[in-house]
């Protein structure tokens, strides 16, 4: 195994099968050959389909955090598997979220719910994701001294992304009654919630106690991230909008889905009483005509430089506040995340 | 407070009011009004409305291993503590389930999803009453000893159970294309993983961990229990069909819904080609000439003596793997379970 090599991805994905080998043989369940048959096909269509970027950073924060000595083959594995833990979190959240908001694809695929034998047991096979994370973290992790901590930290950073989505399920049902609901705070909280704790700081708070070290030493480090990751979904709602279908791979519509995006949120700050009607008369509908006067509105209120002010924006707050973490080597996993995702065109 | 007074009904009740305020005011999510008002109709609707015997089943085991000593008021608000989350997971069980059964009522009201404001949010709802269950555990049990084995505990329960309902919406599937799927070993193995574990051996596990024993050390009260928990499914399903709608407070419609209900199973198993025709042809049906036939067949087959002896031989067994049992305290508390349970008429 190319443990430090440059195929990353590769050994990871190595990880992966051997992960599914342990879950479709645990004992804690009696299988037949068609409910391991079916495990095995769920598990394949949802965990290993997407970026990794989540997963993997994992292991890329731990080996930052152990200032460029080498890991051993157990200590890339177990950073591996508390990746795929994430990976497998993402998938359950993914798995859920289609069915609540009855989705037609995902990743370039039919959402699973689609599939015409999966139907509404997609709800199940969510559940089953969400349960093979603490059935792995036993499995390898039952002995470290973290161990508690770990199933802490997952169970924390779960109920928060739940949360957030609670939030975010309200919120889009209040707007759809008085799109004025649709501000900025809000806005932060759900991202924050939502997305933010499970795709920056999670990956982070795993290398961290894999380290030996104790989270609560690292309020300022879990701030950082979670402004990163707001900042990151900022990006996205941007990109949704503004990006080029061909490079972000596929077409944005928070417009027609009358979605609570950065976007919707900065226009209604900005909109004067006749802009505002037409955002009324316009957002959330799926006529083409109508999309095309939300995106001439954003233009109007030149969104775009409001957007570039605010990247530039955060990415100097956010490197102040990296640079005046005392430990070196955490400001470097810090600013690997950073470099990742500014300016990002995908 | 009566600790040990007969009302352990209205003190276990007092308990959840404590346990959702402390919900609505975690700090690991920055409520807004609306969400924490939304999770307080939520949990109201769906979490203090059953029976309530899983969790009240703890308080009881509890006292039983305490051989006779009185609790104090800590002991026994933790005891409703782990009561209550018992019938945390049973809630999110039946929110999730009643979406993916299409239901329309549960426990004399609409289900949860049915209600016009919720509808498909109730996934996460179901999602948040289980994130429900760690917080609780981490407020009250932290500093336990036993804390981590509790979190291992609800986990693997927890996967059972969901491995379980996997089972049995295959097995639905399949027996829908072909009814001689339905098997007494896929039966038990349903019953088993998908209500045995968490109705009988979680509330008594609880109460070992909370007595300070290793839960390793008790694998023949587990296996009496999954027992336990298999005979009060199959008289479930037993009353479902034969017993007195205004006694068991609802209509059976195991027939209808194409259940793999220990009745049907029997019956297969005895049913000549014309009866296994008849069962073919009116089994899941909702017209109620189809249901009168089969139930006609299970009178036929005499099922109803089938069922009296499957009774007296699971009691005779049940009691006599009791009476194995070294720890007389541990006796007192199978025996407790059984005698709730044995001829029940609801």
């Amino acid at each position: 195994m190319a443990v430090n090599g440059r195929d990353i991805k590769t050994d990871f994905l190595k990880v992966y099968s051997r992960l599914k080998a342990d879950l479709l043989t645990d004992s804690a369940f009696d299988f037949t050959d068609d409910s391991r048959a079916w495990i095995s096909r769920m598990l394949d269509y949802n965990v290993p389909g997407g970026k990794l970027n989540r997963g993997i950073s994992v292991v890329d924060s731990y080996k930052l955090l152990r200032e460029g000595n080498e890991l051993d083959e157990n200590e890339f594995f177990l950073c591996c598997a508390l990746g795929w833990c994430i990976e497998w979190l993402q998938a359950y959240f993914l798995v859920l979220d289609d069915i609540m908001d009855n989705s037609l694809t995902r990743r370039g695929h039919p959402c699973w719910f689609r599939l015409p034998k999966v139907g509404l047991i997609a709800a199940n096979d969510g559940i089953l994701l969400r349960n093979h994370i603490p059935r792995i973290l036993k499995r390898y992790f039952r002995e470290k001294p973290y161990y508690v901590d770990l199933l802490d930290l997952f169970n924390e950073v779960e109920f928060q992304t739940a949360s957030g989505q609670m939030l975010d399920l309200i919120t889009t049902h209040e707007g759809e009654q008085d799109l004025a609901k649709y501000k900025l705070p809000v806005y932060r909280r759900i991202v924050q919630y939502k997305t933010a704790y499970y795709s920056f700081y999670l990956p982070v708070a795993c290398a961290l106690l894999m380290s030996g070290e104790n989270l609560d030493n690292f309020v300022s480090v879990k701030n950082i991230l979670v402004e990163m990751g707001t900042y990151f979904q900022v990006q996205d709602d941007y990109l949704d909008c503004f990006g080029e279908p061909a490079v972000i791979g596929k077409i944005g519509t928070d417009i027609e889905d009358f979605k609570c995006s950065w976007l919707v949120v900065q226009a209604i700050e900005r909109a004067n009483e006749d802009q505002m009607q037409l955002l009324h008369e316009n957002y959330g509908k799926t006529d083409p005509a109508c999309v095309a006067a939300v995106k001439a509105l954003y233009k109007d209120l030149d969104l775009q430089t409001v957007f570039s002010k605010y990247e530039s924006e955060s990415y100097e707050k956010l490197i102040s506040n990296i640079e005046a973490e005392p430990n070196k080597a955490v400001q470097e996993v810090l600013k690997s995340f950073l470099l990742k995702i500014y300016k990002r065109q995908k």
